[in-house]
């Protein structure tokens, strides 16, 4: 981990200097997650496969990373006025809980449609809730509002410098645990992990294959990627609640140079990956940290030549936060 | 790791060199499970929890180091016969499994009542599987007539020297990882996990609280502790599936000697366990996993003042083989 970052020309919202330094104003509170393989995987995968597990970081997902790293960033005179976001649930759990940790409050804007366990958690960690409709415009609209009554700095999930720095702080603990991955395969959403991932991981070796997998009902960034601009969508319509976002301004310059491809794959791959989680690995998972397991057995993946040599393949459990009942009824809906 | 053992008079099925040599044996073929910690369950109990996660073994639970070194210790001439067992499932899957390692053949005497999941493993790692009726002695009759026809080894699920060695490694590795370890909670059945942490542990340091959770539908090994023998029941009646069985020659001993004391919870508390391992630690458990976890809730461990200094409790999350439906409806049904 002492290496010298090979290609860090500060032209992305974050580096491996703000990685790096995020990873050290985060590490008393963030859990260094464990990686999981599995015989059965590697096999019907036909590579190695690691599995990062960030569902078991607090909050149950990838998140805090980023939100710590954003609230333990601000100085005193703004953070005493608390933070504010909009968010489905994972980024608004987090930051409830950096806010707990620096002692400050959390006004989490949620829409009306966001999976249930993801609100208990923002409850259990303290988060003062707004609801607003499930369009992106009026969460925007009732989070302007808060902060115009508070003063909270707002705390966007992805389109944050901050927030990519955080969550860049991943490959740097996944390729001291796993020094010989070759390939990084990370949901894509709106883009905040992956850019971090993707940071991270080529400043340290710029050979490291970086693939998104997005799902093929919210495919905005295999569209925008395709295209060369960003790209919005009308509507999505997935199952993969946390995925179901765009790229921002400032992320989207780095899915753009750094991403090596984004596998796009259906709902019905990601609840098999999901139960193949839940059967083989042990691991509660939701359906957007199933997504990478779902991509590396896909056959998009497998007839692709240009990915015939990831060999030892890092995939990014995002989290784990999925309602029960939610789980249950995709499961057996398809069986 | 390199502490003299302060307790080994050798009088015991294992002792700490038997256990060290285990570990030696079985280690590049055993993964070192990861250690998981959760502040919203440590806030729940009180206490600083350590979830020892047998369910990432592989096989999906603790089953696998014993298994592995009962195969290994075999001479040449014995092992190439196969080896034999009868079990519900676990112990089954990882025979199994480290017969398939070391090119020898697995005959597994499985009961009718088996859950889904465990048979399939057992296939999975190319088991030969006859079928038994439930009861123990059809069990056994069946297995004896497989060891008649083909010579294979005989390896007792529990009651086994090689067993009570391999099982005892899991507390090499969790006093490695939480050296400030003062309890452990062990699942009890038929006894060879907890008589081999138990012995391991307290050769460590005797000063390590060794406590079994047990379900009320199977006290055995709590009935046994307060009369001073060995009791078997009539029938057994619980969810745990794993925690049927009854304590052995081998582990009784261990078990009078070494368990500071039993902790009797009912299936009720068993599935609240499996809920919050779901919902908040984002492990798959099958009830006999969870039931460290509902004994370190329950009323009987915190309201006794004997375990009030109980700070940094380990707890063996001994697998995590559970069929989705069974969970689901245990949930559901007590919901």
């Amino acid at each position: 981990m002492d290496l010298e970052p090979e290609a860090s020309e500060n032209k992305y919202a974050a580096d491996f200097p703000s990685i790096k330094a995020a990873q050290e104003r985060i590490s008393s509170y963030v859990h260094t997650t464990p990686v999981l393989s599995s015989e059965t995987l590697n096999s019907m995968s036909g590579r190695r496969l690691f599995f990062k597990c960030e569902c078991f970081q607090k909050g149950g997902a990838f998140k805090f990373r980023g939100a710590c790293n954003a609230v333990f960033s601000l100085p005193d005179d703004q953070a005493v006025k608390g933070v504010v976001t909009h968010s489905s649930g994972n980024h608004a759990a987090a930051l409830s809980l950096a806010a707990k940790l620096r002692g400050i409050p959390a006004h989490i804007v949620i829409p009306e449609n966001a999976p249930k366990c993801k609100v208990e958690n923002v409850l259990r960690y303290g988060g003062r809730v707004t609801w607003s409709e499930a369009a992106m415009r009026s969460r925007e609209e009732v989070a302007a509002k808060v902060i115009q009554e508070t003063g909270a700095v707002l705390i966007h999930p992805y389109n944050d410098s901050r927030i990519i720095s955080g969550q860049g702080t991943i490959s740097l603990e996944l390729v001291q645990q796993i020094p010989q991955i070759d390939t990084i395969i990370v949901p894509i959403s709106g883009g905040g992990l992956i850019s971090g991932v993707a940071i991270a991981a080529k400043s340290i070796n710029p050979k490291i294959r970086i693939l998104a997998a997005e799902p093929k009902g919210a495919d905005d960034a295999a569209q925008s990627k395709a295209s060369g601009k960003i790209i919005t969508l009308p509507e999505t319509k997935t199952i993969a609640d946390g995925l179901r976002a765009f790229l921002g301004s400032l992320t989207w310059p780095v899915v753009r140079d750094l991403v090596d491809d984004i596998i796009v794959v259906d709902d019905k791959e990601v609840i098999e990956a999901m139960r193949l989680c839940y059967n083989i690995l042990k691991v509660a998972v939701e359906p957007s940290g199933a997504i990478g397991l779902a991509a590396v057995l896909s056959d998009r993946f497998r007839n692709n030549p240009a990915w015939k040599d990831c060999d030892n393949v890092g995939i990014i459990v995002s989290g784990g936060n999925v309602d029960l009942d939610v789980l249950w009824e995709a499961l057996s809906k398809q069986a």
